[in-house]
């Protein structure tokens, strides 16, 4: 046997998936969003478990109009009849620029219990990390957002449930601390954006940080139903696609 | 105003999705599978709505190694930068022939009732569906399995919660009925599969057959997931996509 | 031996595609088109052939800004880390909306030859073909064009080249009577598009229609090259897709 | 006007692309290829230029079965309606592993120049980046192939064309005098692949670094067209990629 896997696989009248039976253990006892965790983990979450991730797809879903949901508006205006072509596009922007942070703030918060110790408190790690950066030069992943300058109304919510679902461990407690002296040196407060938050809950949550991306995006899939939808309905003379495509044939300045 | 949405938008403090607040009354309170609700209906779905769509898209979600799942882990070998890429190709492969059937059953059964009119009783309404598809050439979408040769596990578990939840309604009888002559007239039973099923219970919850098909893409893209971390965990070297690139070198006959 | 394919292998000193040797053969004497010809007939084209064929893929290559590439520019936006996303994002809306008509029209005119025979006079074939497509309710394809309202600057130059190449046959010659049956019962002269024309001219080529739309796709790929230069040029802030979201942003009404 | 583009735009009666009338300047007079210069450039290129580009174009255009070119068949098996979406999936997988080291390469030789200084000797200029890049701990780009162990056939090839065009430069040279030391310290013959004799002549072609992997992505696009056509040419049956998923189905070893 070629292929080793624990995925699953189908027999004439069984469908196995992470060692449940489809049809026995899982549909119409578990949501969508564990369906993505059983890939993760190789078991059901528990009820904690399901709240905390379905409060986290569920944070970034949606986010109206993007370069991501244009994306697939358009595709949807040139190829009706591919409405898997037109999700696929919306997902292809979802590159290291808007999703990027999530899985680098996993990865930091990930490699600095693994790398400096557990044996530091949660300051003087803090303080590790921040002088290890910049001496390094990068950037801190999970802090600031054009629009929501000060707050991001998703952060308090996700670390609220965190607590009571008792996610709100070592790693968000870090990203917390190095938030903190992070704006006390710069001297201005700036957004922990839902994204940082979501990074150090997955980690607390002991997803591995190279997988978290995976999440956002199947999350973002979800998303992209609503625009299709939308432009289903509006019908394809008064698409937003159709709109935007006319404005900018309007307005395109030539200079060959 | 150029463009006009019902989606969501944000502003310094809030992001307003389908007129509810993301923060206060989404995030923990519904599920992933919820959101795409959102999207098709503009209003949240009710308990029983919600466990019918999770039990739906938890279905279909998953379906092991196949030309889709296979796409996203060869993807991901050439260019693991890019996850969002890897999910895309995966999806990309979800077209007429696998998930096609979903959309053409929602299809057949809505457009029965708009056509032939209500007042026909389902026996009668189904005779009419199958003579009218047989003088147009059409096929039967929803019946066969190319593994499921007789019971596709699946049929049964959603009929079940649909009549739980009170979607069993008339698109549902209806496809059922159809089935039931269409096998009497073949003279043996051939499989009511899953994507048939879900056709119609879809069609049960109002949902318009012509975005029934992108709530399955977004179910796929959870799906895919599981596909990722299995390579990501295999590493690149064990990597199924790696096994299969290679035996496919290996066994290759080139007649240029 | 599993995998039987024409197209290609390589051992550890050659590399052998559809029977020539790439670096002996191929490089440096074929043009990037010609390998698509060789792709689709398993032999290097004539001078001829690689001049119509030039000729054509040059013609649909650039369009400036249309939906295609405009989320080839969005996408890059989101995801600058991976070039090849962004040029799938734009090949994923070159569907039957703005790149089928080439597909249809070499359909109609091949199955025109092989179903009425090629014993009728291609004024009588014109008129068979015209009462058929009204029959069955199709529409016709490779007539009007949204911008060019009377002539398609491209038509004529490509059906020039093609009488210069010796490709002006058989198909050509019914597309334009076709055409010219057409207007004369619209009482108007309609554009005979560039999509038309090509499609006739592969036609006559001798190119499948099933095959044809994928040179239209892989001369989309190549016309995208310019729309990521121009953003990597102008650099993120200045991206056209920057300032298009942008707008989008502050032009959203939100009715949730 | 919002929009400031040197690519094009279309008028009722004339299409103008970087500059020229695409009907008069462009078809029937340049090569597909030479859009994609014309892209990079604002500038036809010249005979030289043209052919030298057309050659490197053709030398990465067909690899055979690769992860990349598997995809595409693999969607097209389950969206035959959608060719497009079957030539993206297997650009997506042309990613950092594949197709990467053609940009690194032009990147390390164009920032040799940028940082080092144009005063050195090209040998000096070799050692210097070779023990910048060991300092930094960088890999070689350009260097080895899992199948030409000893020399890749093409490379010889592209640098013959380079020194008949006149694109034998300083890139160039800096790249193989590179490779001298690097294999002289190893002690054995590593060998110096196509990709990266391209990333260097395209260097010396004034290219830059950034925008030379959407190049190679443009050429993988007219390269699927081929495996587009064996699949259709095999029909849905006798497909590779039906025939690979059945090989999968069959050998997979499930263990839940």
């Amino acid at each position: 046997m070629e292929f080793q896997t624990k995925i699953g696989r189908s027999t004439a009248d069984t469908i196995q998936v992470h060692g449940y039976d489809l049809a026995e253990d899982l549909i119409g006892k578990i949501t969508l969003a564990d369906m993505a965790f059983l890939g993760a983990k190789h078991r059901i979450p528990t009820e904690q478990e399901s709240k905390m991730l379905n409060a986290i797809l569920v944070a970034i879903c949606e986010h109206g109009f993007t370069p991501s949901s244009i994306s697939t508006r358009l595709t949807y205006l040139g190829a009706p009849e591919a409405v898997q072509a037109a999700v696929a596009a919306g997902l292809l922007g979802a590159g290291t620029v808007y999703l990027g942070a999530m899985e680098y703030v996993a990865e930091m918060l990930q490699k600095a219990f693994a790398q400096f110790g557990d044996d530091k408190n949660i300051e003087e790690l803090a303080t590790v990390v921040i002088k290890d950066r910049k001496e390094k030069g990068l950037q801190f992943p999970g802090f600031g957002h054009h629009i929501h300058k000060v707050v991001d109304p998703r952060t308090g919510k996700l670390f609220e449930i965190a607590e009571e679902t008792g996610f709100l461990g070592k790693h968000s407690l870090l990203l917390l601390e190095i938030h903190r002296q992070f704006c006390e040196e710069k001297g201005k407060k700036i957004t922990l954006n839902a994204v940082g938050a979501i990074g150090a809950i997955m980690s607390d949550m002991e997803i591995d940080y190279r997988v978290v991306k995976s999440f956002a995006v199947a999350s973002r899939a979800v998303g992209l139903v609503a625009h299709l939808v939308e432009e289903i309905d509006k019908g394809r003379k008064d698409s937003i696609a159709q709109q935007l495509f006319e404005y900018v044939e309007d307005n395109t300045d030539y200079r060959g």
